[in-house]
């Protein structure tokens, strides 16, 4: 096993993660694909749409038909029939003939263009004024005019939204090709960890607070929670864990076994794996300093630190970004756009020292300002949870920055969920 | 049924929209609460931590023992014993006294500070040297200091996202008090629309986009999809379907009953129930003018324009926010919170004239400019599916403000998953 013992910065550590090969490709029903990273590009199968298509309701007319008239001088049409929607146009619209049609019907032969029912009059049962001219192809849209035939729809690395699966829909795709979801398997150790269900808590115990906050986090990262559970901190227990986890999952997660003291315990477990591969043994992050990356064949390990706020932020810094590529999502610039996509600005309320060379996680909660949000830095020592309940947010100081001004501009990565306002304590 | 004929302003919409009510609370294990909105704030049963605990790697002594102590003078203490991670410590420390303690062990009896390990040198055996003195209370987290018992940890009207599942599992709670998940009848229709498994697409027909692109939205704003149907633009058949869905669901969505054409059928299923009343028919806003909601009894009555991306804004800007108020989320403020919590800012590309009195939403794609983002309005032809793939948010034009100037900076309301970078163009 090679061993990197020199800690890695920040940025080296997701210059290796960006280098990890994506899982393999799988179909799917299109009805599953919500969220899912298309594999290769989609081309169009067929035109949009499929026939010239009335954009206003109306009468489809020729436009040469229609050249030269005015309020005053209004070109008379004799009306032949009328688009029902969704039905084929039957007929054909000849030399000064005007068919009816609605928003969306379909145009008749020999029309190539709609006049807006507004613009027109009707003059007695067969015939209409029409009091303005119209160009070819006004109010139409023609076949393939939205879509054409083979048009590049979406380029792989695309995750796939709402709106995206209606256009495939709308195309007839009924399946696509998509990266696999990574399967990740939890695991949480520590001598003084017991399942939440225990209650009272023994002397010297406490819950397990990662399997839960650590698993959410993976699944809305994109990953596929597997195995979720506390492991005896035995070396022989956990080698035996993820032994078996391997066997089912992509990903091995496992916090606690990488604090000061267990450290090696970490490496132990990597020693029994013969195919194990040590890509970052340490990072120059604050916290989080002892993280661990390997792999195990084709399978990766994450070692995090068992503090669950440290977890928590090196999940969100780390992990999620390397679940993203075993997705095929499109490289990750840097560290601050690993997290991109959802923050907000705020300024920070007092100062936050660092030091060059290292890159400092900061959890910080929200509040409304005079002049919009104000980010209040969550100190307290690094046991405590309640940070965890308190924080909204984490601000990135990176590594060639010794600390920040109070009253700086800061990007706030945001933990709540998208679909949700910012809440303000 | 009271009929409000007069168009409402967006802000108005969204000020009844507010005054909806929450759905009934119902009680759910933890493992399945992450995105839940709890019904009401959660104390803690507990203090956290349950005994008082180290944060160091050390010895655990009595601080006035330390005082005085320096690099020439250092404090001589006996070592009587050792804690051992996850168990109660045994013995007390008495006077002159130390135990050896891992971070996060149990503080022994008589005990109330820890002297990091790095300010101690072992003498012999049974005796250390300590370098500096320590104060009561250092490098310890005494017992209810992270969390006391009582606290209110959640307010009601939060949404749990994993790290809070985490906190409430380290206080042994196993089960929450969180509003029931509206269950969403997506119902589309429109004589044009064939289902999407319908090929080759015959003359005159499009597929269904709406209860694709509108069921994933409603997925991810929180909703659970029970029926999602395509239903033939008939009454009997249209009155038919929504009795069916109000039995089951709370909340029935029809597109493509309310455009101009067939916005009078969708009073007319309205009709059809007793106990209907008008909330919103019509609303200030392009598109989506014909927007309309209802009660129906118990349930909520969406209608929304039958064009896709027509579909999807309102759906975004409204139908949205009534879920968060179905769910007890707390009130949205206005039509740009009501989207809030995953933006963007850009520079606009070209001006986007606009009405007083109208609210203008306007899709946009974003791409890389010189100074930051890029937003491209989307225009062309009503009825295109192209834009809903091509667009990456949309812009907002209150009802007040009479267009925007080419250059003018933006608030780009994001459609693109929250765990995801922003994608360029």
């Amino acid at each position: 096993m090679a061993q990197f013992l020199k800690v890695k910065s920040a940025e080296e550590a997701l210059k290796i993660i960006r280098g990890l090969a994506p899982l393999p490709v799988e179909e799917i029903a299109l009805d599953e694909a919500c969220g899912r990273v298309l594999a290769e590009s989609v081309v169009s199968p067929e035109p949009v749409p499929h026939f010239a298509r009335s954009v206003m309701d109306g009468y489809a007319v020729r436009a040469r038909d229609t050249f030269g008239a005015s309020e005053s001088l209004p070109a008379l049409l004799e009306v032949v029939g009328e688009v029902s929607m969704g039905k084929a146009a039957s007929g054909a619209v000849g030399s000064n003939q005007a068919v009816a049609i609605p928003t969306g019907g379909m145009l008749p032969d020999g029309a190539d263009a709609v006049v807006m029912v507004e613009y027109t009059s009707p003059m007695d049962e067969r015939t209409i004024e029409v009091f303005k001219p119209v160009a070819p192809g006004t109010h139409i849209i023609g076949p393939g005019e939205d879509v054409s035939l083979g048009e590049r729809l979406f380029a792989g690395g695309w995750t796939l939204r709402p709106q995206d699966l209606g256009v495939l829909a709308a195309l007839g795709i009924q399946t696509v090709r998509v990266r696999a979801v990574p399967r990740v398997a939890v695991l949480s150790t520590g001598d003084e960890v017991v399942p939440p269900s225990v209650s009272p808590v023994p002397p010297g115990k406490i819950r397990d607070i990662n399997t839960m906050t650590l698993g959410g986090q993976v699944a809305e990262g994109g990953g596929r929670i597997g195995i979720r559970q506390l492991i005896p901190d035995d070396l022989d227990a956990l080698v035996a864990a993820c032994r078996e986890a391997a066997v089912s999952h992509d990903v091995i997660m496992l916090s606690g076994g990488s604090s000061v003291g267990t450290r090696d315990f970490t490496l132990r477990i990597l020693d029994a794996f013969p195919d194990a591969e040590l890509l970052v043994h340490g990072v120059a992050v604050r916290p989080g300093k002892p993280t661990i990356l390997a792999r195990l064949g084709e399978k990766l390990f994450w070692g995090l630190p068992g503090q669950p706020m440290s977890a928590l932020m090196i999940c969100r810094t780390f992990v999620l970004p390397s679940l993203a590529v075993l997705q095929g999502i499109p490289a990750v610039a840097g560290l601050t756009s690993a997290l991109a996509g959802h923050s907000c600005e705020a300024t920070l309320e007092g100062p936050l020292p660092s030091v060059h060379g290292r890159t400092d996680l900061v959890p910080v909660a929200l509040a409304a300002g005079e002049r919009g949000l104000v980010a209040h830095p969550l100190f307290g020592k690094s046991a405590m949870i309640s940070p965890l309940a308190r924080s909204q947010g984490i601000v990135i100081i990176p590594e060639h920055v010794e600390g920040l001004d109070a009253g700086s501009p800061v990007t706030v990565h945001l933990f709540s969920p998208w679909n949700r306002p910012v809440r303000l304590s």
